[in-house]
């Protein structure tokens, strides 16, 4: 049996093996994934976010259990941050998910950012297509929110949940790295910590205005996710996001932002590496280097001269 | 007067106009860059990331100090983190170097990574490009040592100088994060803290196979920016790199690597620009999408198919 017919007979190995075909960008891992294409759509996926440290791997963990007692198929791409300096998930988080490991029903995989940067998030997205193909019900997509991450994790969910903790200032640092405007839920995590209310009421103030603007009700769900606290009210408010997304037609144009974006990026990846290519078998181009740094041309001019001669059309 | 007059002038805010101008990727700002190669390439560019909170930034102003003391001009990039959550510097550092803000000798922007990625990287080397027109003898480039961004310093500098402090473990998380390879210069800063030595000597021990396999000898320099403490020191050792850089013809083959990726980078702006302008052109892209939503197309397949028809040539 080929590789995609025991994927297809919900062979595990095979899943595993594919996912790192895509991860790793193997020869013709788009046709595999085209291949894929025509099984996936019916995951649903849910981008979990927020500062390191808030526990966001013990709230994939029991939400993935949720939905597992649901009858639901759960894959999980946890993507670790590339500097440790950052916090974030690493061996420890992923050991307190071991008990998942034994389950026919869940997977659970590991990405590093380390020196991927956009390719991850186009990797990321793969991934998941390759968990929906198979035919998991919930894809959990976990990212620490630091910096451009964040912003990729909506073109990768049908829901964003921003989680953060009681913290002085929590909120406001939310506001400022720009999670209030991508959060479709919020969680509030370790609840049971002081000031819990007060985080409460203060993103219950500052939603006023999204919520005034927007048929949804951006719901704070406070969770203490060790105690298994607050998980089955999470699980609610991300169906009834679905729900209110598959009414609204917004699920449809979401998705069909997401397709356009998709054919960009692998577009644009394509276009790279014919870059590099296309450089590598110009043997004036060393000269060309030589003539640069010698101050006879410049950098800009001599792309733009390359884009006239290899890449327009007239 | 033309800007570009009155930039050769040394007008500082032509100067500041002309760096809004090619930060936010203005009509023909690529022509205006174009215009001031010819006068660019004497500079010499400094790195300095580490971890948030190891006093970058007060580092960037004490060295800064130094090398004005020495008849020096001096342009200073900050590379703000686009998540406070990582720390790093914020409007409380940019108060710090109130006191350079006078001095005609110096130029300080703040550049922010919210939401940009890829193109800070180019937009940072395209700002640092401007400052080396002007005539700044010394280009300063501090940035937090957070995932993709410490790479990209390397693409930006002559020298990289990694900062740490006296932590538990900051060494260790040092190496983790990538930031071993791309030093050419360590600092110990807040080295009149405890565990200093400690630090040092682990540096120390992790720098044997480096310098064993180089002439240059990875300094580490412990400094206490606060008290000015060091900071001779670290000038010294970027001024030493900076020699042996000329002498031994790296800093040759460097330029060089960078001029490349940045031919690179232009011609996947264009690529990318040109993209866009493509899709929004073909009125059949919106009926492709809803093909591909609806499952009777992919997008791997659609992105090949544009590939051919746009960008591939026989």
């Amino acid at each position: 049996m080929s590789l995609l017919d025991r994927f297809r007979n919900k062979d595990r190995r095979a899943l595993s093996r594919i996912i790192s075909y895509v991860e790793n960008r193997k020869d013709s891992y788009q046709e595999a994934l085209a291949n894929l294409y025509p099984d996936a759509g019916n995951a649903y996926k849910i981008g979990l976010t927020g500062p390191p440290g808030v526990g966001k791997s013990t709230l994939v963990d029991r939400l993935s259990e949720n939905f597992l007692q649901n009858g639901g198929k759960v894959g999980i791409i946890a993507v670790d941050p590339s500097s440790p300096f950052t916090g974030g998930a690493f061996l420890g988080d992923r050991i307190r998910m071991q008990r998942l490991v034994g389950n026919e029903d869940v997977f659970i995989r590991s990405m590093a950012t380390r020196g991927s940067s956009g390719g991850l998030a186009q990797a990321t997205k793969d991934v998941s297509l390759v968990y929906d193909a198979f035919g998991f019900d919930y894809i959990l997509i976990e990212t620490v929110g630091v910096g451009q991450v964040e912003l990729d994790i909506v073109d990768a969910s049908d829901s964003v949940v921003v989680v953060i903790v009681p913290e002085s200032g929590d909120v406001i640092q939310a506001m400022k790295a720009g999670l209030m405007e991508i959060a479709n839920i919020f969680c509030i995590n370790k609840s049971d910590r002081e000031g819990a209310d007060r985080v409460l009421s203060e993103l219950n103030h500052l939603l006023q205005i999204q919520r005034s603007k927007s048929e949804w009700s951006f719901p704070v769900i406070p969770t203490a996710a060790v105690n298994n606290e607050g998980i089955d009210q999470l699980a609610k408010a991300i169906m009834q996001h679905r729900e209110y997304l598959l009414e609204s037609d917004l699920f449809k144009i979401h998705r069909k932002q997401q397709i356009r974006k998709d054919i960009i990026s692998y577009l644009r990846m394509m276009l790279t590496g014919n870059i590099e290519k296309k450089l590598k078998s110009a043997d004036s181009f060393d000269n060309l280097l030589e003539d640069i740094y010698n101050g006879k041309a410049d950098p800009i001019t001599t792309a733009i001269d390359i884009y006239n001669k290899h890449y327009s059309r007239t």
